[in-house]
């Protein structure tokens, strides 16, 4: 976040919930006690915000599919470009003679960015399309 | 906790961010803060924990089974029986004519948990199964 | 489902993927092929429902919670019966010397019964609740 | 996958539920119900394999981080380095002033890729990090 301040807060924790804590983000890499609660807290309001249709997000859409399918990359570049509003950029990896990864970063209403994922697992030859919603882009 | 002392630790965080986070707790009906942070901190150990097989869990199967299925109490009950260490106590609802709910009270090793509501959920006539972790039972 | 007629269709699937689908639902306890593609449509339109505020759903809520906690007790009945259209039944268990679990068998629309687990898992004291969403009271 | 005979096989299922179900696919935009079947073969087997740590997957990791925050860069990029063996591709946006996302294209053992995304979430200044598990690189 740009400018904005830093406030400091106490939180009345019992002592052996408090050592578990540490021990697990200690064992997560976190050297600051603090980051840990600002990553759990962020991540509940991003839970929470992509919950509503209308809520705006930024996330990804991982696909795998078979490029053998006759059609299907004809179908996937058309359905991209009528959300292309949606769709900030996409990274195309060869991931074996048969399979294409597909990983297309998204941005917007929490609800459109669902029926676009659902629309594009639909088609023949996409084996898996995994949503992964990460944050509001007005709420970073 | 029984007699657990308690710490009273500082966290630095955004005021932004803990401004989006107060409306969200204040929403949710918490009336301390301290509270919901505690709260997010045992939901992460929970999570962590149900993750390894070997981790002490409890929690609830949550089972839907149109009772007119030939044998299936009996089979619920045997496999129950042969789990019963597991099984600390049922709840049995008549949703309607043809369905029941049950609601089993699991406490044990989250990989034999895990186990035991796969093979239930597999039995003909069991609809649906739901596994919900809370807590280790030894954590708590 | 009370006198539905079975209907029989016939589903194309590549020979690898449905032998490792077959290995799976073995290792699972599945008898029976049909029974587990029933499962997984089951499931699935499950999730569809409980992804709608208004979608009639039937679930449990799994509440872990310190019953020496001030008043904690006077605010969990209070909030169940305000709620009471939504609970069809409860099962307590005694789980040590100061923990209770309580399994809350619920039935009603999806964003009541999300909103009333908010409310309950917000009660200082209660450590954990863990929403369970199993079936469509009117689907199954 | 490239010549893998095609299977065909019967399905026994309420003529209820098939109707469900059919106005669920529909509605996702299946034309074929043998492709929305296969799909959710597919989810389910992968499901399995990324709760297995040493269980082949390919899948991606979504980050979202400030890059203003003080050797953060420095930091993303050694720990990408020593799993580069995990790391196929990156693919890296401006989101706004201040926040970058990245989609992170992995494959590896599901165990390594969780440690990879639990490490790289604890790196101060990242905000966000999500992972999605999408297929085993080797059951395509």
């Amino acid at each position: 976040m740009p400018v904005s301040e830093l406030s400091r807060i106490g939180v009345a924790i019992a002592a052996d919930l408090l050592a578990e804590f540490d021990a697990l983000i200690e064992k997560r890499g976190y050297t600051n006690r603090s980051e840990a609660f600002r990553d759990l807290i962020r991540a509940e309001l991003v839970r929470e915000r992509a919950s509503k249709p209308s809520g705006r997000v930024v996330g990804s859409l991982t696909v795998v599919y078979d490029h053998h399918v006759r059609l299907l990359e004809e179908k996937l570049t058309e359905l991209q470009h009528t959300h292309s509003r949606l769709i900030v950029s996409v990274l195309h990896v060869h991931l074996d003679h048969d399979h294409c990864l597909e990983l297309i970063a998204l941005r917007g209403a929490s609800g459109e960015v669902r029926r676009f994922a659902d629309a594009l697992a639909a088609i023949k030859g996409v084996h898996h399309a995994q949503l992964a919603i990460t944050a509001s882009s007005d709420a970073l």
